[in-house]
């Protein structure tokens, strides 16, 4: 009998260990994750991971909860293969071996870095190969910082679009926070994007600049964390009462004209 | 001291008693929810619902894990102004109200009928009435059957659209889905669309005659449900091995071209 791949959520504090966890008063991992979902993934034997690192942090917080069925050493964690600009998509053939296990009658676990895989990561490429080989995929329920972060903005909820990240060169990215902030108010739809942490202060200066007074933005930042913040206001208040935003902690930001 | 509105996310199978859950095979409360979500729920004083019927339902769950810190006929539960169809929206007075008790150091607890509040719901109107009263927010992590149906369908997690119902008049929907596919192709970007299941099979017809044979769609029905499953394919596919879709059951339809 064919495997399943299970999707596992993995929490939004990027797999530090529970001391370090513990000592930055982050959450525990029952505040964040079912027990449903530590409970399966304590019994999974083979991982496919954005990071393997982080992937045994997140292992060794589950064996707190839910005992692993098998030592660490023994369960079996493979990197995803990295996707390189400019190069062709993940050749299939190593998608389908990264599924072998599955087709053998093995439970394979799915986890990003932080949030639900296949979800601003590169996951859905071997979502996609096990639908292609009859491969039952079971999402499991967790946190989402997209999700998390649009519910708190108080934004439209209705109709709204993720649009990763964009553009580091500064020409681009006034363009398309533009197109962006024209898209928005032609279908009244929330535009949630991204960045890589060290740019936040760059991103949230750059929409300020581009963006109508009268455009609504929120920043989410260290969602689910104990020192995290949400904020919503115009820009034209941003502007007015402007925010330090950190370096070092993941951020959402999300805009409705 | 200001209260904080928490945002609570519902199981996704529609606020079925503990009894009528076990029958029908459904999961347990923390399958879905974290203890740390399900510990908050249990200790607020004061719901504003979508509905109060299945709101009571929930705490009658919440309270099968942790005790509830009032007895459930203690609590107060106020249901969200029902928007209606070419009114104006929701008067700004009505939603302060509801703040009150949060103003007079109460927390309240937003939640929906499933999933995370806030998304392809009402409850926005009252997330952007806390920011401007100066009401902390606070999201809690659980269920969002939207991004557990996107992470399944193995499409583009790395941009994607939720555009909620579709016209149900049958010209209008037609112009609606290709405005929908062309979007895609354009941007690469997942369209996710939900619809009234008793409308389900309608729907998945509609999109099936109006699609090209080469775009994929992904039906996610019944999502964390026992008899819950997800499929992914071309039009073409579904059309040569057409499906039979419960009139009874949520589902989430995506497509990428």
């Amino acid at each position: 009998m064919t495997g399943t791949l299970y999707l596992v959520p993995n929490t939004l504090d990027f797999g530090m260990s529970p001391t370090e966890a513990g000592a930055r008063g982050l959450p525990d991992l029952q505040d964040v994750l079912p027990l449903g979902a530590i409970r399966i993934a304590a019994r999974l034997p083979c991982w496919v991971a954005e990071n393997a690192k982080t992937t045994r942090a997140f292992l060794k917080r589950v064996n707190e909860v839910v005992p692993l069925v098998q030592p660490l050493q023994a369960i079996t964690i493979t990197e995803l293969p990295r996707a390189n600009k400019g190069a062709e998509a993940t050749p299939t053939g190593s998608l389908h071996a990264l599924l072998a296990p599955a087709l053998g009658g093995q439970d394979i676990g799915l986890i990003s870095e932080a949030g639900m895989p296949a979800i601003a990561d590169p996951g859905a490429a071997l979502v996609q190969a096990a639908h292609t080989l009859n491969v039952r995929v079971e999402p499991l329920s967790g946190p989402s910082s997209l999700m998390l972060a649009l519910a708190t903005s108080g934004l439209n909820g209705q109709s709204f679009a993720f649009v990763g990240y964009l553009p580091v060169d500064g020409t681009a990215r006034v363009a398309r926070i533009r197109e962006l902030e024209t898209l928005s108010r032609r279908a009244q739809q929330t535009q949630l994007m991204i960045e890589t942490p060290y740019r936040n202060a760059a991103l949230l200066s750059a929409l300020l600049s581009a963006l109508n007074g009268n455009t609504r933005l929120a920043v989410s930042c260290g969602l689910t964390l104990s020192q995290g913040w949400n904020r919503t206001d115009t820009v034209a208040a941003w502007k007015a009462r402007p925010a330090s935003i950190p370096n070092d902690t993941p951020a959402v930001f999300s805009l409705l004209a």
